[in-house]
C-alpha cells in the first residue's frame, strides 16, 4: 500500500464518519425544533447509536495503521498541503480517541445522562448540593481523561486541547489576566458614569411575526443564504452545520425585548456564515470543517457585536427597524437606539451579558475549572468562590446558585475546557476585525450602506475557506500578523464604550 | 451457540437495522418538510449511506448462519410465538435480499435516479417517449429480479411478494376481476343518475389557518396523539412512522377545496393510528412493524372513508365544520354536505378519485404491470392500452399521457407490484369494517357522538398490536372469518351510493 492509498482509505473512513455526524446533526436539530415530546426516548437511542458507531469506526486499529502508512509518505514536506493538514488533524484526534479507554468514555456518557437531570433539578431548586455528587464524579472522570491524554504543564491542557487545539492553559491565563486587569476598571468606570442609555425603548412591543421577518432580512443582508439554511424557533438557540448546502440557525422571541431575538439571530448568523464558505469538495475531512471553537465563536461575535452593534450598521438598519416597528420606535432617535443596544450593566446570566462584562463571566468559570481540575478547589467550595469572585469582578452580589454556579449546562455533560473558547472568540474577533479594517479602509461606509459583501469576501478568503488547514493561533498570526492578544479587544471596548459613556 | 443465542444476536442486528431505518425516516421527513433546497445533494448521499449500510448489515453471511441456527431450535412449534413470527419474516426478507446480486440492486438504484428525472420531464411535457427508454430498462431489471427471486406461477408473484407477502397474482386477478364485474355497472348507474350532489359548496373559501386547526382536531378525535406526532405541510402528503412515540402526518392545503386537506388528513391519520399501537417492546423486529402495505392502506381507507365519509361522522362533525367556516357552510344542510363529500365523478388522476372509481384506477395499473412484466405488452404500447382501458372502465377519454400513464411516480423507482396493495387495502377495509360493526353494534351511535375510542380499541386489539405476527390474508381470516373478498366492499358501496344516487 502506498502512502497515497493509505491516505485515500483514511479519507473514505473520515467521510463515512462525517456523513454519520451530518445525519446526527439533522436528528439533533429535529430534537430541538419539531420532535414530538414522546419521541425523546427513541431519539436518545438514535443519537447514542450514531455516537457509538462513529467512535468505533475511528478507533479501529486499521485507522492507526493507515495513519502510520500515510505519514511515512512525503505529504509532510508541505505542511500546508491538503494532505498534511488532514493527516495532522486525524492524528491529533486519533491519538486522543485511542488513549482514553472505552469504559471511561462510556462512564462519562452514563454520568452525563444522570448529571443532566440532577443539574436541571438543582438549578430549578437552586440547590448546589443536589448537583454536587455527580459534578464531583464528572471532575474525577475528567481528571482521569487528562491523565490518559497526558500533558506537560497542566492537566487542564489535556482538556482545553479538545476544544481549542494549539492553545495552552498558560497562554489563556496570561491573556485573561491581562484582559481582566484592563477590563475591571473599565466596567467600574462605565457603571459609575452619569450618562446612561434609555433601555426602556428596547422593552416596548415588538410583534413576533415582524421579529421573524426582520431577523431573516438581517441574516440575509449579511450573506446568509436562506436557500441553504433556515431560521426556526427553539428554547436554547444555536447554529448547526449539517453540511454543504444546509446550515441552520435558530432563535427565540420575546414580545417585550428587542435584543433577545435580533442579536441572537446576528450571533447565529455569524456562526452560519463560516460553514457555507468552507470548500464543499473538502467535506469529509478536517479541511471541510471549521477551524476551531474559538475561531467559530469569533465569527459569531464579530458579526453580532463588531458589525451588528456598531453605529454604521444602525445608520443603515435603524430606519428599517422604525418602518418595521413604527409604534415602538417611531419616536426614538438613532443615537438613543444605538446607545440602548450597547447598554452595559452588571447581570448574573452569562448568555444575557453585554459586550463588556461578558468576558468576566468566562474568566470566572475558567479560574474555577482550572482549580477544580488541578485539585486546588474542593467541589463543595465552588458556590462560595463563585459568589466572591463574581462580586469582585462584576460588582453585584449573587442572589442564589441558580443565577450563579448552576446557570450553565456545560459541566453537566463534562465539558471542562470549553468555556475559555467563548472569551478567546472575543479576543480573536477584535484582532480579525482590526485586520479587516486595515484591508478594507471603507468598511464602515460599506456597512452604513448595507453592503456586507466586502467584509464577507475578506473573511471567506482569509478565514472560512481554510477550514482546519491552520490551527487557530497560526491562522490568527497569518491573518493579523499577531499572536492571540487582549489588546485589540481592549482598544475596541475602550474607544466604543469610552465615547458612549463619556469615560476615559 | 444455542438457538436462543442465535435468535438474540439476530434481534440485535435487526434492531441496529431498524434504528438506522428510523434515523433514515427522520431525514426523509426533513427532506419533504423543512430541508433548504440547497441541501438536496448532501441529503441524497446521506440517504444512500443509510440504505447501503442497512443492506450490507442484512446480507452479511453471518445473518444466514444465525437464521439456520435459530431455526434449528424449537421456536417453530408455536408458529404464532414472537420468535417464530420474527424468524419467519427475517427468513423471508433475507432470502429475497441475498438472491438478488448486489450489482443488480445498484443498477436499479442508478436507473431510479435517472428515471425519476426523465419521468418528471416526460410528465411535464406529457411525452411518454421521453420516459420510455428508462421504463424499458426498469422493466428489464424487474424481470431479472423476478428471475433471481424465483416463482412458480407468474413472474409478477415474485414482485408482489415484496409488497404484500402471502398474496398471489392469481388471487389478486380473481379478486379484481370479480370486483370489476360488479363495479363498472355501479359506476355507470351512478353517472347516469339524475340525482347529483352540489359540489360547489366544497369549493368555497376555507381559510388555511382554520383548515390546519380543524384537521388537527379531526386527527386528535380519532385518537392520533399530537404529543407523539405532528402535522406539517408538504407537496405530496404522507405518514411516516419514525418509531415508538414519533409518527408524523402531513397534508397540503387548497383555499378553495375542502376535501384536499381534510380527507387527506383523515387518510394519513388512519396510517398514523397503526404504528403508535404496535407493542413498543417489539421495536427492532418484524413484530414491531405494521403487518403489510395492504393492511396499512386498509386503515387509512377505513378511517378516511368508512368512518370519515359516513353520515354518522358528519352528524357529529358538520356542526363543528359550520362553526369553523361560517361563511362557507352557514347556509349548507347536513344532507347536502354529506352528499357533496361523497360525490362520484369520473376523473383522470388516481389520488383525486372518489371511493367508487378509485379501484378502477388500480385495476388498470395492475393489468398493465402484469402484462409488461410477463412480456405480453411492449412498452411502447402502454399509452394506447392505458387510454383504451381507462375509457372503458371510467367512461371518459384520456386527454394526454400526463393525465394518463405518466401520472404516478411508482414506475420511476421500479416499484412494480406496489399498486395492487392500494385496492387490496379497500377490500380489506370493507371486511374489517364489517367485522368491527358486528363486534360493536353501537358503532354508528358512538361515531355520531364523536366517540371513536371503541373502534380504535377494537382495531388495536385485533389488528395493530399484532404487527407482522400474521400475514395479511391470515390476519384477515382471524379477524373477519373470511379470506380476502370483494363482496363486503361491493355491499358497502352499493348500499351507500345506491341510497345517495337513488340507483339499485
Amino acid at each position: 500500500m502506498t502512502p497515497q492509498q493509505a491516505y485515500d482509505e483514511l479519507f473514505a473512513i473520515s467521510k463515512e464518519i462525517t456523513t454519520l455526524h451530518s445525519i446526527g446533526s439533522i436528528i439533533s436539530w429535529d430534537r430541538e425544533t419539531y420532535m414530538p415530546s414522546k419521541g425523546a426516548e427513541l431519539r436518545a437511542e438514535q443519537s447514542a447509536y450514531i455516537s457509538g458507531r462513529t467512535h468505533r469506526l475511528f478507533i479501529d486499529p486499521r485507522v492507526g495503521e493507515l495513519l502510520a502508512e500515510a505519514e511515512a509518505g512525503a505529504f509532510g514536506q508541505n505542511p500546508e498541503s491538503d494532505e498534511a493538514a488532514n493527516l495532522r488533524e486525524w492524528r491529533h484526534d486519533y491519538d486522543r480517541a485511542v488513549k482514553v479507554p472505552a469504559e471511561l468514555v462510556e462512564e462519562i456518557s452514563r454520568t452525563s445522562v444522570l448529571a443532566q437531570s440532577a443539574w436541571t433539578e438543582a438549578r430549578r431548586k437552586s440547590e448546589f448540593a443536589l448537583f454536587q455528587p455527580l459534578l464531583t464524579k464528572h471532575i474525577d472522570l475528567a481528571r482521569q481523561v487528562a491523565g490518559y491524554i497526558g500533558y506537560t504543564e497542566s492537566s487542564y491542557d489535556a482538556l482545553l486541547d479538545e476544544y481549542e487545539p494549539g492553545m495552552t492553559t498558560a497562554e489563556v491565563k496570561r491573556l485573561f489576566s491581562a484582559l481582566r486587569d484592563d477590563l475591571v476598571p473599565l466596567v467600574h468606570a462605565i457603571l459609575g458614569s452619569s450618562r446612561q442609555p434609555k433601555t426602556e425603548i428596547l422593552h416596548r412591543e415588538f410583534p413576533l411575526d415582524r421579529q421573524k421577518l426582520f431577523g431573516e432580512a438581517a441574516a440575509a443582508a449579511f450573506g446568509y443564504d436562506l436557500l441553504g439554511g433556515r431560521l426556526d424557533t427553539v428554547t436554547h438557540p444555536f447554529c448547526i452545520g449539517i453540511g454543504p448546502g444546509d446550515v441552520r440557525i435558530t432563535t427565540r422571541y420575546t414580545l417585550n425585548f428587542f435584543n433577545e431575538s435580533f442579536f441572537g439571530v446576528l450571533h447565529e448568523t455569524g456562526h452560519g456564515l463560516d460553514e457555507p464558505n468552507l470548500p464543499a469538495a473538502a467535506f469529509g475531512g478536517p479541511l471541510g470543517d471549521a477551524c476551531s471553537m474559538g475561531i467559530h465563536e469569533s465569527q459569531s461575535r464579530l458579526w453580532e457585536n463588531f458589525v451588528g452593534r456598531g453605529r454604521p450598521y444602525w445608520r443603515y438598519f435603524f430606519p428599517r427597524a422604525q418602518q418595521t416597528y413604527p409604534a415602538a420606535l417611531g419616536d426614538v432617535t438613532l443615537d438613543d437606539f444605538y446607545f440602548a443596544v450597547n447598554a452595559v450593566s452588571p447581570s448574573y446570566i452569562r448568555v444575557e451579558a453585554d459586550e463588556v462584562t461578558y468576558n468576566l463571566h468566562i474568566m470566572l468559570r475558567f479560574e474555577i475549572e482550572q482549580a477544580i481540575i488541578g485539585g486546588d478547589l474542593p467541589v463543595a467550595d465552588i458556590p462560595g468562590v463563585w459568589n466572591e469572585t463574581f462580586e469582585r469582578y462584576v460588582g453585584i452580589p449573587v442572589p442564589d446558585d441558580a443565577q450563579g454556579c448552576l446557570q450553565d449546562v456545560h459541566w453537566s455533560f463534562g465539558g471542562f475546557g470549553y468555556f475559555p473558547t467563548y472569551a478567546l472568540g472575543n479576543l480573536y474577533a477584535a484582532q480579525i476585525d482590526a485586520a479587516a479594517r486595515t484591508a478594507l479602509p471603507d468598511l464602515d461606509a460599506q456597512i452604513a450602506s448595507g453592503d456586507f459583501q466586502p467584509l464577507l469576501g475578506w473573511l471567506k478568503t482569509n478565514i472560512y475557506q481554510h477550514g482546519k488547514r491552520f490551527r487557530a493561533p497560526d491562522l490568527l498570526r497569518r491573518v493579523t500578523g499577531q499572536a492571540p492578544s487582549h489588546e485589540p479587544l481592549m482598544g475596541y471596548l475602550k474607544a466604543k464604550f469610552g465615547e458612549l459613556y463619556g469615560v476615559a
